[in-house]
Formats: structure tokens, C-alpha cells, sequence
């Protein structure tokens, strides 16, 4: 289970640029985004199996495990500079209001980290479908709401 | 905290095409492995950063998260037929043995999963570098015991 990060910690996560990692160029950054979003989607669709077919307890708390974490991971730090545009063969749908509306940007992030841990939460617990239906929903939700802010279709 | 994964749990989660998710096409599989494997890297050359730089305790759990929470998500899913060579451009850099020699698959998979569990337990209570060096080097080296035997150079 993932521990709940407080909001301050949050923050600092989210603050592009904040975190002590090995500088990536801005074209490993927007790959390394979209890596974790594919990641995350895989999950998605397996936690969406389960809950249209036979339901497996352990594969829907690991997929909402890894969903969680990569969530928590500091993916704020990935949106550094250089990254609100395609770069050559890299392309990106970002809007460029993710760089500018900081307000929204928390907004939505501390919602879907809100959504990912409790999906974590409460699929550690879950032994039927029903267990997880209104986490899962949730979540996709929170998905969504980022999207629609801030990508392109 | 990462629950420990039992091998029987492990070991069904590793049958490729076991996993009960949408099913993803040949070049997808593909894709998504490369995905979770790139962003355990990123994850990776953050603890190293914190190693060699200021360590942030949350920093590091979060990442060693991030990489147990993808390691449990049973990759193994991603290795199915047709999963074995490039598709046109989705490049593959997998050796023929990983679908062949399932003993030292099992072998690489247990000992990658259990040090990054290890790992994302470690950094949970660590305090500083000290407490997570011994940790980081065994992940790092379970990440290279199967690069050794199934990734091509």
C-alpha cells in the first residue's frame, strides 16, 4: 500500500525542475511522461478486465500499485523547460497552458494522486468487484480531468 | 510499503498471456514493456542522483515505489507471441533465450522483484544514503543479471 503523500510533499514533487535527478534532455523527459502515462494506461485496462470479467484481487491491487506509484514518482519534474512542444520526432499533446496555469496544474494532480492512492487503498482490501468499482471510477475521472485541461486531442 | 510478493503469486503473474487484461496487440506489449522499463530507469538515476548528491528521504521512497510498484505489475504479460523481434519500426532488443529458458527467467524475475521490494522497503525507514547503498546495489545488479542474459547490447 502507498503511503499518502501530504500536500506540501506533493507540491514539491510537482514543481518542475525541483528534483535532484540526473538532468534529462527535454526530449528524454517528454518520453520518460509518456512512458509513465502508457504504463499507467496498461494498468488501467487490466483493473477494467477484471471488472468487466473474472475478478482477481491480486492483479488489480498490483496494477493500481504500480498505478500509484508512478503517480507519487514526481512527475512535475518531467514538464521542464523546452518540453511544451513537439522536439523533431518527439511529439508531444501537451497544451500550453500546463506550463502557465500552475493553479489548475495542482489542481488536477493532487486529484489524481488523491485517486491513485486510494485506488491502492482500497484494492489492498478488495475481494470483489464492488470493493473497487467507485475507486476505480474515481480515478478515471481524475484522468480525465487532466486531460481535458491539458492535452490536445 | 510494497507487500512482498509470494513466488506462487509471482510466478502466475509472470506466465505470459496469463493476465486477464485487454488484450494488447504483439507491438503494444512491446511498447508498454519498453515503457515501465524506461520509467524504473528514470526512477533509478534518481536515487543514484541522491547517492551522489543531497539526499531527500521522500524523494527516494517515492522512486523506489515507482520502481517496486512496476516490477509487481506482472511484466511477464508483455512477453508474448510475437513479442520475440522487431515489428517494422517497434525495435526489440530481447534475446530468443527469454522465451525459451524459463528457469533463468524465473531466476532473474524473483531476484529483480525481491530487491526492488527490498529496495522500496529499505527506503521507507532510511534516514540517509547509508541506509539505502547496500539496497540500491543489489537492485542494480538484479536489473543487470537479466540485461546479461536476455537483452541484447
Amino acid at each position: 500500500m502507498q503511503k499518502v503523500v501530504s500536500l506540501a510533499a506533493l507540491t514539491l514533487a510537482l514543481a518542475a525542475g525541483h528534483v535532484a535527478a540526473e538532468p534529462l534532455t527535454p526530449e528524454e523527459q517528454i518520453l520518460t511522461r509518456q512512458a509513465g502515462y502508457s504504463f499507467m494506461s496498461w494498468n488501467m485496462g487490466k483493473i477494467k478486465a477484471n471488472l468487466d470479467g473474472e475478478f482477481s484481487p491480486t492483479q488489480v491491487s498490483a496494477a493500481a500499485n504500480a498505478i500509484a506509484g508512478i503517480a507519487n514518482s514526481g512527475m512535475g519534474a518531467l514538464y521542464g523547460p523546452g518540453t511544451d512542444k513537439d522536439i523533431g520526432d518527439v511529439k508531444t499533446r501537451v497544451k500550453p497552458e500546463l506550463f502557465t496555469n500552475q493553479e489548475k496544474v495542482g489542481e488536477v494532480a493532487v486529484g489524481f494522486i488523491e485517486a491513485a492512492n486510494n485506488m491502492a487503498e482500497v484494492a489492498a482490501m478488495a475481494e470483489s468487484k464492488e470493493d473497487v468499482q467507485e475507486a476505480f471510477g474515481k480515478l478515471g475521472e481524475s484522468c480525465k480531468a487532466c486531460h481535458k485541461e491539458f492535452r490536445k486531442d
